[in-house]
């Protein structure tokens, strides 16, 4: 079986290869270039493996490339959309990769770029499977619309948006996306709940000049140090419970079936630390670290700056601080409530002379999507048949902002397998992604489309 | 009277320039070139107004301009050390110049140059007194040793080192040092006391690398969080308190003389808010604003720096953080022990995955000197002659390490009279110096040397 794979693996590297190498850092609008010519490569893909259809949607930020398969298969099929994103994050800091983050490279069964798993290799993955039932049949089993967005690390809304505006001429039965990973290569999974996020800038103003400190400290007050005290009462730094009021008023409670399903991923100590590259694990020990890595909301600070940091010594109280600070959600919990909580605590820490600001930088809103269901069914045994065991239920730490939209709002049941690896190092240096697990990705996705057809 | 100056206004002027416009940066190896050639710059400056001999002294840093004039005014004649030095603090932010820093701009009665006030302006205000005397009586009414050092700025103690090297020859009798400001143009004053300091860099290790913050949420610690929270145990974010224990063990209290001493510079919250640009003062109510700034202790951030600050969002936990912070001492604080005290405290928090580690980037004890010394008393003589009255006795809030030397180990009195103002700016963007305290400092130099002489 799947012979083809075999037959073209050269040619589909080459081209995974190509596709990779293209720096669409979404991020960054110094690479609007390079996210403009990722969304077209992937057009262009679309139509040379034999879609009917694929076109750039221009948005008022990125572009979303989409493709569609209304032939052939019949009314009577169910319609999948498909989807994925182009964009990728920054590679910083570059000096940490062995090999440059946009030149791939194969070592040791892997393939090193950035964007090798989040998301190029996953929905590339689909695209080959597309290919594949083109190839073997002349046809897709299933009706598909394939959309792969350029705003999804950037947390954008276009896609959002367009898909809203479609609401009614959409009509999918289910959505396939594949932006999250299986707990080991054995061990194949369905995602059923996903964490939200409230992303934030907070920043910090003191004098309108850095200051000397040593002439105005004990007078004057420090933006940086008032900042520090600021996250500080946000959460405990051992067990990282958070002290905004209300912030867990809308937590769905993990019930003991759902501890069931999480301690069916078997996830200890050893492979955090492994993975991770910790000394030990960190966090409220009222819950297992699964639990806690998945089903727990969290706050992190994924970046702070003030004044000076070069090498040497400056004495100067800073004029301004700033930081990038995160709220992982869980259902049920909302984004906007938890904006709305979170500025209401910032705006009554007072510290004098001290002006602090707010601003939004994304949201997600948290998922929860019901496990009985029969398209659910119909993955599992898809999975079954490549993987050769049953797909665990689990639940991601991580956010899919269109998930939200393609789920709470347009009703469409996602499906989500995940074709990465925890280590996959994504958002971090030499992130990778396992060619075993690619190959498995395609078949996974071929197989599905194939059952969903005789369905 | 001065006729001198007045005569030589626009050399005086030009050569000021000449030795602003050396980018002396001390706390910046990539600007090692600039220093050394501010260090020739002053040697050859001082051979050019008649000094008999002026000499670099190499050191393991930056290095030492020493120059002397043991001639002529024999060996009944006081000695004194002159302390300047020729290293700047960076420009940084160098956007925020309105004149670039080292191209000094004459506007509004003012020169602008990193530099101007702290200390080129200051110690070219001795150099011009030295020249005016010796131009005048074509000698010097006292022996002079004159020492302008590179690593003010940098904390660095190659100047400590070698006159601690040579403690048995230096035999001074008292030492001039204008390295600090007068409370207005029409106050001037005496300094009894300085500020220490304790500057610290903390860094705070996690992760191998940078994680994915939804992957990792919830499951391993974030250094960047874990230093908020250490920075916040160290001190109350509205009055400054110390929670270190044993931090103010050491703290002379204010004795009620003194705070009529420091009530003699009146200081309010409108003139903090003018020179500071705040809209409000910060700091412990139980000490007024004065007493807070130059008399109590401080802790300061002055640069704190983790993961991602550009523009856009990135959603990871970062692998490292850190932050230079210093605490300001008063009297008898020592700079050694306060380092323990810190040490043993970041020690004891704990945070499960996070390595803490201190390092030391340069100390100063705390100074307080006595008031009732005929050095003294002539210096308040001749500050009445050229200002038009008597000098307040100060304390400043700054550190001059070198003080330390000279008056802990050396036993040699330091005279400390400053002639910048303190809305100068000094470490700060548009740094300047008052063109007319710049003439006064010549005129007030020039007297002490004379009155010192007769005595």
């Amino acid at each position: 079986m799947y012979e083809y794979l075999d037959k073209n693996r050269e040619r589909i590297l080459e081209e995974f290869r190509e596709l990779l190498s293209i720096a669409s850092i979404g991020t960054d609008s110094t690479y609007d270039g390079e996210t403009q010519r990722a969304a077209e490569w992937v057009r262009d893909h679309m139509l040379r493996i034999g879609m009917p259809r694929a076109e750039l949607i221009p948005t008022q930020g990125k572009p979303i490339v989409y493709g569609e398969y209304l032939l052939g298969a019949g009314e009577d099929k169910p319609t999948l959309l498909i989807y994925g994103h182009y964009d990728v994050q920054p590679p910083d800091p570059v000096e940490q990769w062995i090999t440059p983050a946009f030149e791939p490279t194969i070592r040791d069964g892997y393939i090193y770029a950035r964007g090798a798993n989040d998301n190029k290799g996953q929905f590339f993955a689909h695209l080959k499977a597309l290919e594949y039932l083109l190839k073997e049949r002349g046809g897709l089993p299933v009706n598909v619309k394939f959309v792969v967005e350029g705003e999804e690390e950037s947390a954008g809304d276009s896609l959002a948006k367009w898909l809203l505006s479609r609401k009614d001429s959409l009509k999918c039965d289910a959505a396939l996306i594949s932006d999250s990973e299986a707990p080991s290569e054995d061990v194949p999974a369905i995602d059923y709940g996903l964490r939200g996020i409230a992303y934030f800038e907070v920043k910090a103003y003191g004098a309108k000049q850095d200051l000397h400190s040593g002439m105005f400290g004990g007078g004057v007050a420090n933006p940086a140090n008032a900042l520090c005290h600021l996250i500080s009462r946000v959460h405990d730094p051992l067990t990282g419970e958070v002290f905004i009021p209300g912030f867990y008023d809308d937590v769905v409670p993990i019930s003991e079936e759902e501890r069931s399903l999480l301690a069916e991923v078997s996830y200890n100590e050893d492979e955090l630390k492994q993975q991770a590259g910790v000394t030990e694990s960190w966090g409220d020990s009222r819950y297992s670290l699964r639990e806690r890595l998945v089903a727990r909301p969290t706050v992190d600070i994924h970046g702070i700056s003030s004044g000076f940091t070069g090498d040497g010594v400056k004495t100067i109280i800073p004029s301004f601080a700033k930081v990038k600070i995160s709220f992982r959600l869980v259902g049920n919990q909302r984004p906007e409530r938890i904006q709305e909580l979170f500025g209401n605590f910032v705006n009554a820490f007072r510290v004098p002379g001290i002006r602090f600001e707010v601003r939004n930088l994304g949201t997600s809103p948290a998922i929860l999507i019901p496990r009985d269901n029969l398209f659910i069914k119909v993955a599992q045994r898809a999975i079954e048949e490549v993987w050769g065991r049953k797909p665990v239920f689990n639940r991601m730490g991580g956010s899919i902002p269109v998930v939200a939209t393609i789920w709470n709002d347009l009703g469409i049941l996602p499906i989500g397998i995940g074709y990465g690896l925890p280590d996959d190092q994504l958002h971090s240096p030499n992130e990778r992604m396992k060619l075993s697990m690619f190959w498995k990705g395609i078949k996974t996705t071929h197989t599905l489309l194939r059952m969903l057809g005789e369905k």
